[in-house]
């Protein structure tokens, strides 16, 4: 049984104070010590619980809460991967594929959870550096992915593709989409990328828009060194998880490899992903029904 | 003023007996004469009412009513379609591409649409005729569809495609979807093709899993005739509307044309076909929405 | 036969000198006044003939031949639009969808299409609009597609499009491409749309990467009026034909429709759209043909 | 160095006599005791070589050589599987995905191959079993693909798909591919699934014309166990690797696991994957290169 856990909350914390007050109580009440992460601390501010750095629970938490959405998830998760902290999802809204406990049910669920009855997966992420003539410039991890795509000016990206030393191609495009199998449901699912089971050791290199018509995803084991070079455009930028940005120049090599980090996630016991994918992708419908006699 | 109007119900009328009494009686009180589509008549045993087969409907009907789903919508109006009468679509369940007028606000939305408040669109079909040694075999008219397919026991149908007598491709494939504007939202939306608007004069072709991976989706202006010609493959197909069928060999040629026919639909004023789509379709919802920080 | 004929060449004429002056030669012996597009006639230094702008060639020129790439071919055409000039392509490296004359076989066939065995086919524009508080701010043709899209840094854009003053939807996703028949085989085509016959009367909407995957690809008719309004997201923009570029707020709309200019190319006789899709494309080749039996 | 090599040539080995005497000759030569397979046996009427079946090659031969097309090594590979006897694959018409070298520089690079530069690459197998009523009514390997499908005259298949006991989804469809990394570029591609590379430890489930627009390809580990019942549909077949086919009735199941067996293929060294695909499917060439200035 984790010893202490600590909560994290949504950016500014907006319409959760209660839920996130609830939820202290309720573990402070089973025995736990409970601390907030920092930003989320000032916003409720809750009085009586120790506030810590995202590095501080990395070291300190033996479990953290998560209320929010999938992209409060994104943002601590990152930073709790170099100290593999069990991370547990509530969301506040909509069903999460991350955050797959509702506000509502919240309670019971932790309860039976903190007894044991949960289920632990484990996640992958990647790795990314820049190089400029051989020198790292700049290096960051990513849950999603990691994309290099065109500025909004430019005509288009010209990428070229080595995997583990081997020539893929010169790939003409908006972009491309180096994706775990967490972020196959994001990103890479809108530019056409397939689904990955979080388990399936592979990462996913989905083209945006790409020029030549049989430029189609591709899945490469997770062991694989992949190399983007920039071969042509301007306002060439790469970003991971869609948030930190560097902008590059032709010749600019990105190195991407499975990190060292995981990171892990209880679910409850009985959790499946592939009812998290039924309902947040609306499968079992049929526009064309009844109506079309298929 | 509509002066006769059919009533036409879904196949055994399974659960709308009910409806389609409230509907006639609806009808006859505001003075119109009401007659019921014959198997229709047959299942429901409403008395006082005269049966009519389509065609009886098509010479002496001043529109239709019909109650059920787009299926019945489908079946029903290639029977009509060289009669002109137009057709009022309410669907008995979830909202229809073609049905549009659900059950509960049938009785209103009539009243409204009976004193003029309609607005009529005029939708293409398809008259495709089969040539074996340039004699014809077999002749449909479709209202979504023709398809030529495989059997399921052949590896793969290889076609030929000519336009207004320019050939297009050999195309190997599952096979070959002609699809009308309607048909866009049904078989050739499910093998990717896009959505056509239902004054779009425009015939659509989609592949079905072709091998050569630059097989698009391609619209071709509706005054074009298409010759399909089945150049390899065994036991290959062509289905109408995904109903009637014909067995085709090597050599045979499907010649497809729009029809000089043409249905009119009434709809309610204030009808929007994006609302349908957006219904239908769940535009306005995102899989990834808070959860991926897109 | 057209009197007075121009001559374009591609960008700084890099390796066509030789083929320009070889056609005007060939021009002018035929009894033909030949002129050249100014730049044209600066990057290629041939003394003898006169030099126009493109307005000048627009008012003055009974027809011109464009030498380069679709590109070039693009460039000029939008200039030309409002005089309505035939246009010749001539293709200096690989076939061109709009450049369908090989500089090989030039002479010979230019010679055919003088002695008026060609065929003219008319092309259609997109009139884009910007509007900011109702105040027009920018205003452009394009003959391949308006694209609005988001800048490199933002992570989506949320466009609201309104079609004939009746809701569509509210899109977020990358951009929207709104693209005239001929654009159909350009971005639309990398981003998933289908391919038009340049006759057919629609304009094709293509979203790039939208969030919701049953956002398709939908053609409307080319009367409709399409409007586009920002609803979310930084640094969005908007490109006419991938060159003249705006910046856009949140709240302004562009507003697109069919222009009332055409372009008129000028094919060899016999010419046919199918042979150029299927030699662009690569139909008729089939990655898993044998292999795998299917 | 393989003592025994067996020689296998395509389907009633048309057009390769010669070669495949050429190859004897050769590995005779090079001191190799060489066997025939005996279909190849017959078609090619060689004297002095010892015919075998399948079986004893499986049990008696070091390597095998295959001279064709995929479809070749395809049909022979699962019979061999059991035995796990290392292939090298010639075509003899276009480059294979795997059958990676050609005719005309066969014998020096078998000379390398023997003499040791080659590299090993283990290909997964699927094993599908068919249970009627829990009965096992029929069991099979597939190399690439095992298709679960509708009949040419049933509108739609209706598939139940659980992986390890865990519900995936109802799908209506016309049909489910289940392939192998290997399969990856073979139906599956043509039916819109991404590339996985022959080391990936995943299975690929591709729907086929799928009603439910969202429902996309998907990659699982390839220690799944995947079963999917037969809902509803007539007609509805599954066939292995496009060739043994068990008609199925509502209530079926077929139950697909990893085969416990393996393939080894040998290529030369320096051989690459990426090289393949890019030949292939003419990676690196633009229809819309120079044209649309993108």
């Amino acid at each position: 049984m984790p010893k202490t856990i600590a909560i994290v909350g949504k950016y500014f914390a907006v319409g959760i104070d209660e839920s996130l007050t609830e939820v202290a109580d309720f573990l402070q009440v089973r025995g736990h010590k409970v601390v907030f992460e920092a930003e989320t601390a000032q916003n409720i501010a809750l009085k009586g619980f120790e506030a810590m750095t995202p590095e501080q629970i990395g070291e300190q938490a033996d479990a953290a809460i998560i209320v929010g959405g999938d992209g409060t998830m994104l943002g601590i998760a990152r930073h709790l991967a170099p100290y593999n902290v069990p991370l547990i999802g509530i969301n506040q809204g909509r069903l999460g594929f991350m955050t797959d406990i509702s506000l509502e049910r919240m309670l019971p669920v932790l309860a039976e959870m903190l007894d044991g009855n949960a289920e632990s997966e484990r996640r992958t992420l990647l790795q990314g550096v820049v190089k400029r003539d051989d020198v790292v410039i700049f290096s960051a991890l990513a849950f999603n992915d990691i994309v290099v795509s065109r500025g909004g000016t430019s005509g288009m990206a010209e990428l070229r593709v080595d995997v583990d030393g081997r020539f893929m191609y010169n790939q003409r495009s908006d972009g491309l989409i180096v994706s775990t199998p967490t972020g196959s449901t994001a990103y890479a699912l809108s530019a056409g990328g397939p689904l990955l089971h979080p388990s399936l050791t592979g990462i996913l290199l989905v083209p945006i828009a790409p020029h030549a018509l049989s430029n189609r995803p591709i899945v490469v084991p997770d062991t694989s060194e992949i190399v983007i070079e920039i071969v042509n455009g301007r306002e060439i930028n790469v970003n991971f998880d869609m948030q930190s940005l560097t902008s590059l120049q032709v010749g600019d090599r990105i190195v991407i490899q499975r990190s060292e980090h995981t990171i892990t996630f209880l679910h409850p016991s009985g959790w499946s992903y592939y009812e998290t994918l039924r309902q947040k992708l609306h499968w079992n419908e049929y526009p064309s029904a009844d109506g079309h006699l298929r």
